[in-house]
């Protein structure tokens, strides 16, 4: 997909990710700048090509795209912060870990010195990245990301969310939280059947056909949403409690952890209190979507 | 696949599940019996041809394989309980809903009035019965499953878990924590997303996407757990648990509600502060795996 792999890139924070990200960059054969406090860290990237750059300063005029990923949003304005870093005419993406409040503050703060700046988050660990399985949400102004998506490309599946530069960090946590959720609720039902002799090897494909079944749901389920109406087609909520109930005594009756069982049940039975008991699954967002009143 | 479409069959228990288990029969072209406390409840059955028993003894008798769906297994004591009526060689299958301790219980009791007995859980909405969809889960004998497969098979799609009368409870209530926790995990995502005006419709695709790719996970990480042994290949559980401070401070700063997120760290840090902070996620089946300490 990238026919312009001669464009220069910088590589700013040799963490283990960053490290993995310049490696993707040479590999695809752009001309690589890498820049790290602890210059050893570049040391594999020299040997495979990697320029490395004596300031960070220095490192940002090797090209018009700079990738920063440090340890935190903090650490980033230390860098490019100083009075004598020219960030005019350059684009940023930042991969480094956030909120979507500080993506959007570090967002004006590059654009008031003259940056282009997308906003990023990794959903990969750093093997990944280089193959399609690394996805890597950037939000953003478009032009700004379609002008290097050829070359982002080189790093995995790129994707773009939208203008506002929060996207990435909400998109990235709303993504790990799905991502324990499955687990958690594997290892609610592994614990489970551990408890009648089911290895976890002979429950797991179970679990993961529901999980994957339930998650076909979710885009009819999100019309519900949209729409505000959640008409009990399925099931109503307080059928769905008096099944929680279920897990719940039978996670104690078997001796297990029912703290997942009993916030699963809390939610519910706050939004049937609120009057919502006829009504859809779906009808939870507002629980979801405000913070706990007590 | 069921070529004894002439199977007597007799359906105790005419809810809306019975009804839809006694209309798949029917459908089938079983003969069909039902009974129920209040008759007017078989009335479209039938109209559709099913014979309506004067008592619970007489509907036993209509043939060799019986399915009670009621209210609970206390209802299903009750009708079934009388000293005259005969199970002596009659094939029960309970799908009421109960847990794994009651149907072990009832698997005794049946089998000393010299019933064969399969316990049963319905994955499933009425409409869903006798459609692929329908998922049912048995346990007890196999040979008693096997003899019944084929007339089972107007039901949905029938399924033999093991000799462990409690199996098919504790795969329903483990299904069900996977089917909320996915849900939950959406309106999650969707509650932080909709704070910068995404839409429902717009992150559904995303969160179904992480879904059934992290389901895809568990049978790697089902090897970790009947091994006992957590290397973390992928990600350490104290790299895990500084992202859901993110998670935490994300929800928390947007205003949507951060229970399940609080929930999910706390279960980490739980197992971190037991010294399993340099292993993988997996290793949190010890937390899932005891009830909570306090």
């Amino acid at each position: 997909m990238n026919h312009k792999n001669d464009t220069p890139v910088t590589v700013i924070g040799l963490g283990l990710m960053g490290q993995a990200l310049a490696g993707a960059f040479l590999k695809a054969g752009h001309p690589t700048t890498v820049w790290n406090r602890t210059t050893s860290k570049a040391d594999r990237l020299v040997a495979e090509g990697a320029r490395l750059a004596p300031t960070v300063g220095d490192a940002l005029k090797a090209g018009s795209l700079t990738i920063i990923c440090v340890t935190d949003y903090q650490a980033m304005h230390e860098l490019l912060g100083a009075s004598d870093i020219e960030l005019d005419g350059t684009t940023l993406i930042n991969l480094t870990s956030g909120d979507s409040g500080q993506a959007r503050e570090a967002a004006q703060w590059a654009e008031r010195r003259g940056a282009h700046y997308l906003d990023g988050a990794i959903m990969a660990i750093p093997p990944a990245i280089g193959t399609a399985e690394a996805v890597i949400l950037h939000s953003g102004p478009q032009p700004d990301f379609e002008a290097h998506k050829s070359t982002l490309d080189a790093l995995g599946t790129v994707t773009y969310l939208g203008a506002d530069h929060g996207l990435a960090s909400l998109y990235d946590v709303a993504g790990l939280a799905m991502m324990w959720s499955v687990l958690n609720a594997w290892l609610q039902g592994t614990a489970l059947l551990r408890t009648a002799g089911v290895d976890a090897a002979t429950y797991a494909p179970f679990a993961q056909q529901i999980a994957a079944g339930v998650a076909e749901w979710l885009p009819g389920y999100a019309e519900q949403i949209d729409n505000g109406s959640f008409p009990a087609e399925v099931s109503a909520l307080e059928t769905d409690a008096r099944a929680m109930a279920h897990l719940i005594e039978e996670s104690e009756a078997v001796g297990v952890n029912a703290e997942l069982p009993k916030l699963i049940k809390a939610m519910a039975d706050r939004s049937i209190a609120a009057g919502h008991g006829g009504e859809q699954y779906p009808v939870l967002i507002e629980e979801f979507g405000k913070p706990r009143r007590d």
